[in-house]
């Protein structure tokens, strides 16, 4: 097989965009479609500084490098949810990734404030990946809004937001059709959200990882049940493999067509939302949802003590 | 496997139901389905005439036979296509089941109106799918409106409306997502359209149609590339077993939730219907596309005359 554009051997086929790439070349493809992803829905402009959440996984490595190597202004954000040797070795990937590429980066412990997660587990009767994504997005938004920077950037590639978005199809789950895609414009408290490797999919990004020498060392969470979306996911690649390029034709039909619709729809009838009554983040409620798990992982605390 | 409701020995076992039947209970099941089916979006009200139209595949011919047995005032229609010894053998097995059950039946040959179908076949430089279903909804509705009938009932199943549905849904295709449903309401020359086996799979509806001795034979389309949507009916195979419930969620959950918002736009920016010059039927043209298929015929015969 042949690179499509410089006739080289080719090192990876890629159907849904009816090519074959070398390893330069792909490199070269990869950052395209990401800067046209950026373009295609404004998620960066002139100026901006973007705080890329850094898990340790190779999405959001893939996406911290990538955005570092189109010249776009990158600090990482690692949370440290204090999970054992699990979030050490997560931390010291980032470290060392970080370190090698001169990319500056912000680690924050959720320990300090008193979620740590195996803390957190143990005193909540439900399960901990809900309540630890809340953590998480709590503090990509409070660190982002607190630094000054311009937009929090995750590592969610285009099978992710296929399979999320099926699911919130199966569901016809208005409130998430209402504001799923690759920018969520900020507003009262909340940073903007992006997505710049909407583009790719997961196949494309592990290839990009894996040529730019990204390690590959991520121990999954002890917690997690695996892969969220794995049966959605496995049935996307069966359908993608019968018709190439229905993955992004589906997301981009959708934000063309279908968003808008269950956006306007939001708009007139969503909850209003207000300032946590403790800690000043935008909630619908009078106590946001980590004001919420921090009271009650203490009132477990207090009990344990009295 | 014992039967849910009487615990003899089960013939049917139904996860997405969570229960099992015999014979006579699953007949009971499937008739209540149908009845449900038709109460819940007011498919059929009494006194009202429904014309069914007849294939001689398993799922018309339950249809009909469901419609007769819950006391509906029912005809069948058979469209004879006049593809050979296909249509000579679903023409007969449509007028045996009517014959045997007492229903009264319609024949339409299209071959009165210079469309059989290997005819427009030959007129045609496109596939003949399209064409073929556009004069059988034709002929369906214009029998309906000339004949007095209150609606059209068709044996589309819920396999057939998910797929059809995911179809829609994988295109985001506005137009076909803001009236598809088990009830397209009659307006301006169209004949009220009504699917009441909405509620039943393709798999309880062959169950039916084989324990009520519904003749199976027959001979598939010659014309025809297989079934339609057959890759999504597979994935929804899957998705069904991993997810029991799903299919009807997926579609109950569009009907309440996401139709709404497509119908609304598109009854503001939806084409207006006009009658054809030709043959008044309904159309968003000047003339209709059956006319415009018969005058190709049409020319096609002139031409090879000339």
């Amino acid at each position: 097989m042949k690179c499509s554009r410089c006739r080289k051997t080719a090192v990876i086929n890629l159907p849904s965009h009816n090519a074959a790439f070398c390893r330069d070349c792909f490199l070269d493809f990869f950052l395209k479609q990401v800067r046209r992803g950026i373009e295609q829905h404004g998620l960066i402009s002139e100026g901006d500084r973007v705080l890329a959440a850094l898990s340790g996984g190779k999405d959001s490595l893939a996406l911290a490098l990538a955005l570092h190597e189109l010249g776009i202004n990158v600090t990482a954000l690692h949370i440290d949810l204090g999970i054992g040797t699990s979030s050490d070795k997560a931390r010291a990937v980032c470290e060392r990734f970080c370190e090698g590429h001169g990319i500056p980066l912000i680690i924050k412990e959720t320990a300090e404030d008193g979620l740590a997660i195996p803390r957190v587990k143990e005193a909540l009767n439900r399960p901990i990946c809900s309540a630890c994504g809340k953590i998480k997005r709590y503090f990509f938004n409070k660190i982002a809004m607190d630094g000054g920077f311009s937009c929090v950037a995750t590592g969610h590639n285009l099978d992710d937001e296929v399979a999320r978005l099926s699911s919130n199809t199966l569901r016809w789950d208005k409130g998430y059709l209402s504001d799923q895609g690759p920018l969520l414009e900020g507003s009262g408290g909340f940073a903007r959200k992006i997505k710049p490797l909407w583009r790719l999919t997961e196949y494309e990004t592990a290839h990009y990882a894996f040529l730019m020498g990204i390690e590959n060392h991520y121990a999954p969470c002890p917690y997690s049940e695996g892969a969220s979306f794995s049966v959605l996911k496995r049935l996307w690649q069966d359908l993608e493999e019968a018709m190439p390029g229905r993955k992004i034709s589906f997301y981009q039909g959708f934000l063309e067509r279908a968003r808008p619709l269950f956006a306007a729809e939001e708009t007139e009838n969503g909850d209003a939302l207000k300032p946590c009554a403790l800690c000043g983040y935008p909630t619908s409620s009078d106590i946001c949802g980590v004001c919420r798990i921090r009271r009650t992982v203490q009132e477990k605390a207090d009990l344990l003590h009295a």
